[in-house]
């Protein structure tokens, strides 16, 4: 029986820019209905102009395929109430990185002043604009988001209006977090469901599930994955797909990122029938939960998928997909 | 003030054979008296005539190099006291491998029953032969040698009089083993010493600082640092030096290994100065420790090291070592 997903929504996106969005948007606006977009391009997206102007490339690198680029804006504690609110319509979501945590993150947060942070915060609070974060410290590299949950709570203790989403969680004190405060949501990848550290490097070395967070152990797996197969109305699906060239995977100083997008709702079909979830729980974490926490009417879009074999290619023009050479139980067999 | 070392010995030295062991013995002969060579070629080293064979193939690759490959066997529960006997003379020590676990291991053991074991590890008592283990269970990546502790104390308390070399410890629990059982050793690399998993992947990937065992945590880089630098006479710096081609580094799959042999005697040096070590420290590191436990009597080699920079190449004729590119504060002035 094929089964059918209703406006997919990939709520943690990377679509880079220039050729490489070229490359990659066109795989996501096929079988998702929208996705939150990353804003960390060098430089990174921080004034309404470079929101609109990335919206624009996005828009034309997808042709005219029927997909909403949900715009994010890099956060920056100087952002004044008035440029929120004259940015309030355009973004549908403001990401926080921790200074230099990850790829092209280099203008981050420093600091978790809750004073300094106030003003920027209490006027996304007001404006009901929610703030995506990167939790990770500095700290040890299995340790670092674990370490970063006290500032998740700081931050929803102090700012009790403001929709917080914590990023792709990779820990069990993540999920723990989750219950904690009515006002702490998070995404959770595809890959974090499936690998632990062991798929990285228990093995030989697999750069190509190298990834921000670092995929952790396999008790945090279970925790993520317990959240996920359940539906939890605070988690959604966001990918994170993060697509390098081959040539900055396979190499010294390979870059943090795990492509996912093209694959994405054939496996977790795949994972949430091998685990015995419903199809009604795989619907509500890749696109109802979303669209309640915030807001969404996604553009209509139906993707059937059909149990038939389908083999990942080894690359997606040049860039190198998770599961790549496996086949999977789904194929996308129309989109609707 | 240049600095001189004596007979410097490598306790744990991967030399591969054909083509590698052409490329690199030469490079360890030059600044080592001696090294205890692993037995994990394909198909292992497991006859007296593998081993006398092996023995003159590293010989004639090293010309006339003044160095003493001390040979080791892979070690198999069937091995008998007349076998061991036929061999006594002509291996150092012998290796265990749990099966599946590293490099060329699939030939190893895969349970530790006592009774199994017990015939050969007599009679290896009896004989006097170390026995060298690879210590790690089949678990998860960061905890497979803590939970290995146990193996190695109920092997020590079995097998009192049976000298057990725990290799290449990375963990501050085998650290605190060494000193519950008289007849526990070990040995501990020049990179465990420096690197953590932060390393590895804490920032971009690095697959030359990929290996098994994976670098631990700071607080275990924190013993293993202590006992080295104290010259904790049951801990003896063995390399476990793996030169793999860059190419089977960089690339999905990357083979575990990390190459110093030709920068150790420099960076040892250095850390030990750096960390306020003596030198009469560093000299029982990475000979007088080895020396007493194994009863060797090294070719005489007097290593000067001058503190000139030294920058380390971005490879030795295809494998790419440990710290390439990276200036060191001494060179490896004369070999006398």
């Amino acid at each position: 029986m094929p089964i059918s997903l209703h406006a997919p929504l990939d709520m943690h996106l990377h679509l880079r820019d220039g050729d490489m969005l070229s490359r990659v948007a066109p795989l996501s606006a096929h079988t998702f209905s929208g996705a939150l977009v990353m804003p960390n391009l060098v430089p990174p997206v921080e004034s309404r102009e470079d929101v609109l102007q990335y919206k624009s490339r996005i828009l034309e690198a997808i042709g005219d395929a029927r997909f909403t680029p949900y715009m994010t804006l890099f956060f920056k504690p100087t952002y004044s109430r008035e440029f929120l609110e004259s940015v309030h319509d355009d973004v549908t979501a403001i990401k926080l990185y921790p200074a230099g945590i990850t790829t092209n993150s280099e203008g981050g947060v420093s600091g978790f002043d809750v004073e300094e942070l106030r003003p920027a915060l209490e006027a996304m609070s007001d404006l009901g604009i929610p703030l995506c974060i990167h939790g990770e410290t500095g700290g040890f590299v299995m340790d670092r988001e674990a370490e970063f949950v006290p500032i998740y709570e700081k931050l929803a203790t102090h700012f009790p209006r403001l929709k917080i989403i914590m990023e792709h969680i990779t820990t069990k004190e993540s999920v723990e977090a989750l219950d904690r405060f009515d006002n702490l949501y998070a995404t959770i990848t595809l890959h974090h469901l499936i690998i632990t550290l062991d798929e990285v490097a228990g093995g030989m070395l697999q750069p190509h599930l190298f990834c921000k967070p670092i995929a952790k152990r396999p008790e945090d797996r279970e925790a993520l994955l317990r959240v996920a197969l359940d539906a939890h109305p605070k988690v959604m699906f966001g990918s994170d797909s993060a697509p390098h060239p081959r040539e900055a995977k396979e190499c010294p100083g390979c870059a943090a990122g795990v492509f996912t997008a093209p694959i994405a709702l054939q496996l977790l079909t795949e994972l949430f029938e091998t685990n015995g979830a419903s199809l009604e729980k795989l619907q509500a974490f890749v696109s109802g939960n979303a669209r309640q926490i915030y807001h969404l009417e996604p553009q209509p879009k139906e993707v059937v998928l059909a149990k038939e074999p389908f083999t990942v290619p080894e690359n997606y023009d040049g860039v190198v997909p998770f599961y790549f050479g496996t086949t999977l139980d789904y194929t996308v067999h129309t989109v609707i």
